[in-house]
């Protein structure tokens, strides 16, 4: 059996919503834990989910709370301790390198060991990264390892690579993200020969600024020489057409399109709310049409994806979203285990190294 | 009576839905028309209107088409001959220099002759710019021109600069975008002390990258000068909230915000009709919801904004959407108007300069 590494300590509402989502996560996929952190915290919840027998599904859409039933007698978990805790607002470099007994330096270690085949945290992003970077090594040949994202569109999800690794991006970069992010579509989401395009403004080959117009006859080539399927240019008002399957981009950009999809996604439902409270008629309507909006919620909801992959590094490693509910971090580990045994790395390994 | 340049011939629906939206703004708004293009064309189109009385308001909504009575003995405008066109896939530095006579050149110059206020273009935006830029020339000390943009939120607007006017950018353009941007949004949104962000990737300082980092401690050090409201880093999440009224970023990210919530806003609302039609139930529930749907469509709808400012220049640019409506340009010709006296050159240069 599998067992994925939990950073028990990392996110919003750590321990207790990691555990529980854990827990739900090892029962639904049929996987093991090691759960990282501080022992008495994490026994803590343990004992409170045995006494209940249930766990709270806490799902992000505000809907009905779940009570998920934990049989933790079926669950086969154990726990590391770790002392230490990075929290959100700490600088990353300085923190993996003094609290060596953090509890995401930890949980890598348990991949990095062998022990576990897969490390989730919901801890700061950063610190994730760079403990992942350090513990389990890049992949060989790899110049800087990115995150691959999961967005919903009406059809098909869209992969954005990178979804905010590297803020500052080369050439070369953007196509290493192309070839990770081809390896991760076709083995995490099964596409078949997913469409490559590289973000940017204007839709021609010269448009864009200096980095993509520098990749994109990189990515050209790649394509004549039938590494890649590059359709070229995607537009920000082309990421939810299906344009492209695989969106690269430098850090910045790709987080930017992350974020501002989820904010704006946010306040368009909001608006359409107040639209419906704006008459008595509207109210009735409102109140009749909820349980459609409460569906498109749960549809875009990001907690349904729930972890980020990073990509390049020697294992898997999930980083869930700092305010991971016990649903999101139930998907988080679901991420994981789409991912397990299906070579990933040795498919990224021979896509960059042949 | 003020006088506006119209570029008759610029736009996928020109030069129909152009003089169409031109003659509802003049006759709206009050102010004079010069109808820059082919003779024959323009003529054609305000016979039609001459004859029908009347234009569709082609209101990108789909609503319902209103059908708008114009009197063109009340409208006073002019018809200025110009008999080339520049396409919209044209490489711009050479078709404006090659086409001394095209629409759009022929339009800057009503301006910098004098005999306009404003010019407004539904043509290519590169074309408009660079005709924008050497027609009318830079407000002294500015270095690049940038387009400001509105966005629709739920309680008030949010300015974004740069738009996409200048895909790469330094730190220096960045601290001008933010004077620029800050004058507009007060002279032309009414906002009294405007908050300016910069769109960035993580909140504190010292997070986002190069340019971000470097462009910081400079918006900073204005702050504490007086010069302008800084309220920090902007990320992609806090776009749509009541954070900061003017984001400052490159054009390249600026142009992925805008098109990113463009076209996830209708994503959504195909998502949510999609949701309506999954049952009988729905599916009347989707009819009787319509007209609030429809009037959030109208409230999010770019076409109400109508155009963006290419702030920066000696006079007053607008660059309104390719794909505009009568309706559209009816906007952008507001957006123009709204700027009209109010001196806003005047006082950019006043903030560059002191």
């Amino acid at each position: 059996m599998a067992r994925i590494a939990i950073d028990a300590m990392g996110g919003d509402y750590a321990p207790r919503k990691i555990v529980e989502g854990s827990l739900w996560a090892a029962q639904e996929y049929g996987v093991g834990l090691e759960l990282v952190g501080r022992q008495e915290d994490i026994q803590k919840e343990l004992d409170h989910i045995r006494s209940v027998g249930y766990i709270l599904s806490d799902c992000g859409t505000k809907g009905r709370q779940r009570k998920i039933k934990i049989d933790l007698d079926k669950i086969d978990y154990v726990i590391t301790h770790a002392s230490e805790v990075i929290g959100m607002g700490e600088a990353v470099g300085q923190s993996i390198r003094r609290k060596k007994d953090s509890s995401i330096v930890a949980a890598v270690n348990a991949v990095a060991q062998g022990r576990c085949e897969a490390v989730v945290s919901a801890g700061s992003t950063g610190a994730a990264m760079a403990a992942s970077l350090f513990g389990l090594g890049r992949i060989h040949g790899i110049t800087r390892p990115a995150i691959a994202v999961t967005l919903p569109r009406m059809d098909k999800p869209v992969v954005i690579i990178d979804g905010g690794a590297n803020s500052d991006c080369t050439p070369g970069m953007l196509t290493q993200f192309a070839e990770m992010g081809v390896a991760y579509a076709k083995l995490s989401l099964g596409m078949d020969d997913p469409k490559v395009g590289i973000l940017s403004i204007g839709e021609e080959e010269g448009k864009g600024n200096e980095l993509v117009k520098e990749t994109y006859p990189m990515l050209k080539q790649m394509h004549e020489d039938g590494k890649i399927n590059f359709v070229g240019n995607i537009e920000g008002k082309e990421v939810f057409k299906d344009k492209a399957d695989v969106i690269v981009s430098d850090g910045f950009s790709g987080n930017i399109v992350l974020k501002v999809t989820e904010s704006c996604s946010l306040m368009l439902i909001k608006m359409i709310k107040n639209e419906f409270k704006s008459d008595i008629f509207g109210c009735i309507i409102g109140i009749l049409a909820k349980p459609f909006v409460k569906r498109l919620l749960r549809r875009i909801n990001w907690e349904g994806f729930g972890g980020m992959l990073l990509l390049g590094v020697n294992g898997i490693s999930v980083i869930a979203h700092g305010r991971s509910s016990a649903y999101a971090m139930k998907n988080a580990v679901g991420a994981a285990v789409r991912v397990l045994n299906k070579d990933i790395n040795t498919k990224i390994s021979e896509s960059i190294n042949r």
